[in-house]
């Protein structure tokens, strides 16, 4: 059996055909870089995609080639974790205008120069092509399941959706059928703060050797505090004051939860392209699966005979249970088999990526 | 009686003495701008404070100089209305450490040059030695109430606190006690947006003309959302598209909640200094109450004997309910009179500003 901590760098597809994009362009050499864990039985059945978040990448159970730290999910994928690779062959793709070495803004367009700002807007659909299109160099047709958390959830949507024959079952956790306008907002401050780093220069910071650090570092804070709980950071850092007795009646980094921010903050620009970060958000919050199924949400799973997992948090405020509730019923409308759980778990919308036992035996129950 | 409609530019008081600050420092020749509506009894013992929000100013009742706009209260405070001025005389200041006429980062420090972040870092207390200040000079020694929402309410408790002779009663809307880990981290990005932007220049971009628009403009749209409910938004915006039928697969504001957060923050910057933005959002990160009283907040209130009124909103997320019966507990604890009424309205933190005719009839009744 294959182990999960694979170290070489990923292997990358170079896709046969051009990627038709919702937006009407399409792009050339699409590459999609993935890693993959256990072995494919011959019969290639026993195969899970799992899909990644905002700022996730492929790096799903081996270490991240950039900060060393263990994959992000390496608590529920490797031999005989929830997600068996004793038993599946796993795979994770970064998706399209990421920059862990699938196309994005930060690659080089077919005159050589970087794409920056003139890479096509892609939606999550655009995403979930790339991933069919892997499947299909792989020779797989059907997967076991997809399995997706946060924007990976919408993924996994948007693939049962749209590519109704390529997965039997489907895991969205902590996830949504469409961006609110809440979801949207803080998107876009994001957004607006990196693009008024002067360091930005319209995209085009690839040659400077400088991207617009300081905008990306306030669009992750922004973001960061939308993915932990009010009651979480309380628990976590309260007024707690930082390696200090006193407030020091400044603006310095008085209180730990000013600390830990400015941290995720700055260590998230090492390892993200500012470029990559717009797209993405641009392509979640463009996200509404029933637009795309003439506006209701019960069509877009008309032709899935998939069964379907979904598993919300009760201190996500960024994706509420309400959002899942709304798939469900849906699904409930489209007459397919569904089972939903509201977790408890402290931690708010990134208790999908943390220590909750309970999702472990909600993901291995559903799998099988 | 006094009309409401007063047009001529703020009363002034330049402070007889030195105003001593809570980090230990003492500013010199300070300026408390302030407005006043109604007329003052010869027993001078029909004055309410009103006490204004982060971004608020003392044009409570009457246009804003640079926006042109009503006051900000001018549904509430006005003849025959709730805070009635054919009753009562009004009185509002701006805040030390803003810069609607008050001493603040922007004012001129003795030697000629602006404070810029030569300022001292100053607290909600400090703000209320300020309108004490004022009072003392007014000869008023007792005020008939004390009422604010938001940093208001935080200035009603800290003068009730440390001040007790001089309200004789407290109505506190929309506010806390202290700021939780939430509070602070969304501060905290605003701030570090503004410090990003090149033009802040570490304070000093008086003399440049041009100040760190782009980044206040960021921490206003950050802040906004905040004060607002996510029911609020999509109620407002929903997914709608800004003046287009179509997605434009690109950057631009495609939809309303983006075109409307762009707005807030560009025309914030027009009216509002940076700088004071960074003193102020500082000052109610530090302020918890039971901290500056042996750490118990009941401890706050043993020295007043004002009867007490404290509101929240069902939809406030930032300062949610939970914290006004936070104080309501202390009160209780303390054996003061209080009452206490959690409001439905939908429009999250800023339904104290909005039309909330239930609001209107509370005030009314408490103020008498």
């Amino acid at each position: 059996m294959a182990s999960a901590t694979i170290i070489e760098p990923s292997a990358v597809l170079t896709l046969p055909q051009p990627l038709v994009l919702d937006g009407g362009q399409q792009l050339e050499e699409v590459r999609i870089a993935y890693e993959a864990y256990g072995t494919l039985s011959p019969a290639k059945d026993n195969a899970i995609l799992v899909t990644h978040a905002l700022t996730g990448d492929q790096y799903l159970a081996s270490p991240h080639p950039i900060t060393g730290k263990p994959g992000w999910w390496s608590r529920m994928v490797g031999p005989g974790k929830p997600i068996d690779t004793d038993k599946f062959h796993v795979i994770c793709a970064n998706v399209i205008g990421s920059c862990m070495g699938s196309t994005g803004p930060a690659s080089l367009a077919p005159d050589g120069a970087p794409y920056a700002m003139r890479f096509p807007v892609i939606t999550i659909r655009d995403m979930v092509r790339g991933h069919v299109a892997l499947l299909d160099a792989l020779g797989i047709e059907s997967l076991h399941a997809v399995v997706g958390g946060s924007m990976g959830g919408m993924q996994a949507l948007s693939l049962a959706a749209n590519f109704p024959e390529r997965a039997r079952a489907v895991m969205v956790i902590a996830s949504t059928a469409r961006h609110s306008a809440q979801n949207i907002a803080f998107h876009e401050v994001g957004r607006q703060a990196i693009m008024a780093d002067p360091a930005w220069r319209d995209g085009d910071y690839y040659e400077h050797g400088k991207g617009p650090e300081k905008g990306l570092s306030v669009a992750r804070m922004a973001a960061h505090i939308t993915y932990l709980s009010e009651a979480g950071l309380t628990d976590k850092f309260g007024r707690r004051l930082q390696d200090r007795a006193e407030k020091t009646f400044g603006f310095d980094a008085d209180f730990q939860v000013e600390s830990y921010l400015r941290y995720q903050g700055l260590s998230f620009t090492g390892r993200f392209d500012a470029n990559s970060y717009l797209y993405i958000t641009r392509a979640m919050d463009y996200f509404d699966l029933a637009e795309e199924h003439g506006g209701l949400l019960a069509h877009a799973f008309a032709r899935t005979k998939a069964r379907f997992c979904l598993v919300s948090f009760d201190t996500d405020w960024l994706y509420p249970t309400a959002e899942s509730r709304n798939v469900v019923h849906a699904l409930n409308a489209a007459g397919l088999p569904v089972s939903f759980v509201e977790l408890s778990a402290p931690f708010g919308h990134d208790s999908f990526l943390l220590d909750v036992p309970a999702l472990d035996r909600v993901v291995e129950g559903f799998l099988g």
